[in-house]
């Protein structure tokens, strides 16, 4: 428990979460019970199990009362906090900017000489830091899994400001040691030293937060054409021997995939793909993070669906840096684990938001190739944003809905009312207008398609209020 | 003139406008000479035409200067306004709902019933343009052409607000007397009705502003499967006989161009497709912008381009509505000009710039078929959001850029700067981070990725001040 541990809290109003990959509950006139100590949901009083004015009963109780209530025609609910699957926090101020790129030469000529200077300047490593988990808190973001840089002092920097505020985080240096591949100015020099840097950060991350409340290390080869076999099987051993999460990039790009293939003929070979890479070095488990999967084949996806991988769907970066368009539905009815990344700075915006509606939008141009099927609703993309994350962060049954037990990671989101001559200006309300005679269905989809951190009125992790946008 | 004649106006500061398609100048510590009775732009003095303080020499002078300049990292430029060649005005409050449909059903699910009701309701009708008005403006929309309903009062309802608000547009009262395809409820009743309540809307126009220096009629049958031939001879005779514009919508999705060739055989009969319709009715001219053009043939485009009529490209619509991804590349190399459109509310988003990003990352999804070339640039989308609409609205050499004799419809937009340990909360400057290395392209390429509204520091038309951000 830290200096700050909040009262305990009750929360009014409406809350909405996934029921189901393709259904949103909506909860209204609910009140939720948080403990103070715990972070966690005690009780869960819904519409029908009491009576009257919540707020006073609680006042008189000696809990905290924060009520939803919809005024001036605004509205506001509860929504878990977004969980985001993949994320390079040294890459942020690049998000925007990959002209016309592609995986391979946007590596070379924006990101390694970005990531490299973070090591070289501590200064620049804790702005870039500093401006990264600022932004995605104000998204909404209360569950991010970090790539740092090379660098273990940066990375624990990250790690650091994560845990100060109050963020939850798999922070991963990441390792990269072929001396074929990587820039000689930006590398581990063996993989000895890789795995010796990589446990210089896990057991920082240890040292801060020992039972890994709100940090965790996370293994992070940065993936395959990168890393030596020597330092893919000592972490894929690592992460057996401790039980550690693991995070890289699988099948985002032709060319890389043709370079992986041509640098792992065995491991690749006979039909194993990409996914045989990490399945041949032990990085394959129920705690790995893959993030891209755009073009695998059925044997690849098989192989994940067997070892229990999850996979981390990056739409923006997907189409920004013309990567492709991954089969989100084909992936889902196999029953292998989704979440949405950001993957700033491949992708553009470290907004989960922004991914959920991207994810949205890549589906429908999957689905012009001919499967109508592969649509994904307003509901899944949001399920995705949250629970789907949950899993594969490891953190399902934790976090990601508003059940007793759960944590409270949490955003309170309010839609903003439109007056009758329309002339209102609502200049922090965001872009959302409500016009009244809306569904909460409409209402949902209006924020997925229109939202952005100005509808994220507060932000809580573990019952602790870690944003507010006053 | 209106009483509220501006002053003349020095605008100092960085000013970036597109030089050709795929090329931006940027003119630093320059100054631009606005006419107050005229709005046109009479000088421009860039750096090196001069020497020393700037804003000294014309506060002497006499003029209003108005500086851009750039404080506490924050980055000031001033841009042409946006031009949104396609937007629905009436369809502005279902932005963001849409659930899995595509054009038919989409149709009779949502658009229909919403249009029908404001013609029934002027109150909200007043609303609904009001808001639709104060968020375009509110982008940097600064030319607007818009689809109102079928109704008389409402349409002209909103031509007033746009002359009342100051944004220039062109307004269309919606043309649809088909009983084969038209709800009862909502059509006109017939040919000579759809032409004479047309003619009420033309000269209500023409009564407001006879010049048509803000606000000008445009004729707007909806799209051929909902007018007979007859309602279309009328308006494209209409068109000819008195220099009108015309604006309506082709070939955007597969079931509605089966429709088309269904309904019109013999004028889309011989590959002359559903451009060929709009051909036979003499509606197809330099003045016609047709949104969407997913889906033409060789010979549609060559008969478009012959003919001189224009491309509004909706990228967020196109895939919202899981239209297709239009081929605009393959458009522009044939000479044929091209703007961007919302098309709210088969688009989800009145924003200009969302429309420029998405047209980005729809080219990307053009280029994953296998031409590489399709890709649109940060430059190409901006042109497509400034000078090509200008072509497409009949107003290039008037607006879309800062050239002596132009007039001045612009919008000052600031980018935020980054304090040193990343913490501070800009709660209204967006989210665009600025670290202050960066390239100017780099920063314009920022902002067409992460902008909002909230960058949209101020926006003019024809040297009027008519949206501020305080």
């Amino acid at each position: 428990m830290n200096a700050t541990t909040p009262p305990n809290q009750v929360f009014i109003g409406t809350f909405v979460h996934s029921k189901s990959l393709d259904e949103l509950e909506y909860l209204h006139n609910t009140a939720v019970f948080v403990d103070g100590s715990t972070g966690k949901i005690v009780a869960v009083e819904r519409e029908g199990d009491h009576s009257g004015r919540l707020d006073e009963t609680f006042n008189k109780l000696g809990w905290s009362p924060a009520e939803a209530s919809n005024k001036n025609g605004d509205v506001n609910f509860f929504f878990p906090g977004f969980i985001d699957t993949h994320i390079h926090a040294s890459q942020y101020p690049n998000a925007g900017i990959f002209g016309k790129s592609t995986l391979l030469d946007w590596l070379n000529t924006y990101t390694f000489p970005l990531e490299a200077s973070l090591g070289k300047d501590l200064a620049k490593a804790k702005k870039v830091y500093g401006r990264c988990v600022t932004r995605t808190l104000s998204h909404g973001t209360t569950t991010a899994a970090y790539y740092a840089t090379i660098d273990v002092t940066a990375t624990n920097l990250l790690l650091d400001i994560c845990l100060a505020r109050g963020q939850r985080a798999l922070v991963g240096r990441v390792c990269m040691d072929d001396d074929r591949t990587c820039p000689p100015w930006y590398k581990d020099e063996s993989a000895e030293q890789s795995l010796s840097r990589t446990r210089e950060c896990v057991a920082h991350a240890r040292a801060r937060d020992p039972h890994g409340d709100i940090v965790r290390p996370i293994l992070t080869p940065r993936f395959a054409p990168s890393c030596t076999p020597a330092s893919m099987r000592a972490l894929g051993d690592m992460a057996r021997a401790e039980g550690l999460a693991v995070q890289t990039h699988v099948s985002e790009n032709a060319g890389e995939i043709a370079l992986v293939a041509e640098m792992f003929p065995v491991e690749a070979g006979e039909g194993k793909g990409y996914v045989g890479v990490y399945e041949a070095f032990g990085l394959l488990t129920e705690r790995t993070i893959l993030a891209h999967a755009v073009h695998l084949s059925e044997g690849e996806a098989e192989m994940l669906r067997v070892n229990g991988g999850k996979v981390s769907h990056c739409p923006c970066s997907n189409s920004a840096i013309t990567s492709g368009a991954a089969r989100v539905r084909w992936l889902l009815e196999k029953g292998i684990d989704v979440g949405l990344g950001t993957d700033v700075s491949g992708g553009y915006s470290p907004s989960v938001l922004e991914a959920a509606r991207q994810a949205s939008l890549v589906s429908r141009h999957v689905a012009m190739g001919g499967d109508d099927r592969a649509k994904l609703s307003v509901e899944e993309v949001l399920f995705l944003a949250t629970r789907g994350g949950a899993k594969c962060v490891g953190l399902e049954g934790r976090v990601g809905g508003f059940e007793v037990g759960m944590e409270w990671d949490a955003q309170l989101v309010r839609l903003g009312g439109v007056d009758d001559d329309g002339e209102g200006e609502s200049e922090d309300g965001g872009n959302v207008d409500v016009f009244g005679w809306e569904t909460w269905e409409e209402m949902v989809a209006k924020w997925v398609y229109n939202g952005d951190d100005r509808n994220t009125r507060k932000v809580w992790v573990k019952g602790r209020l870690v944003h507010e946008r006053v």
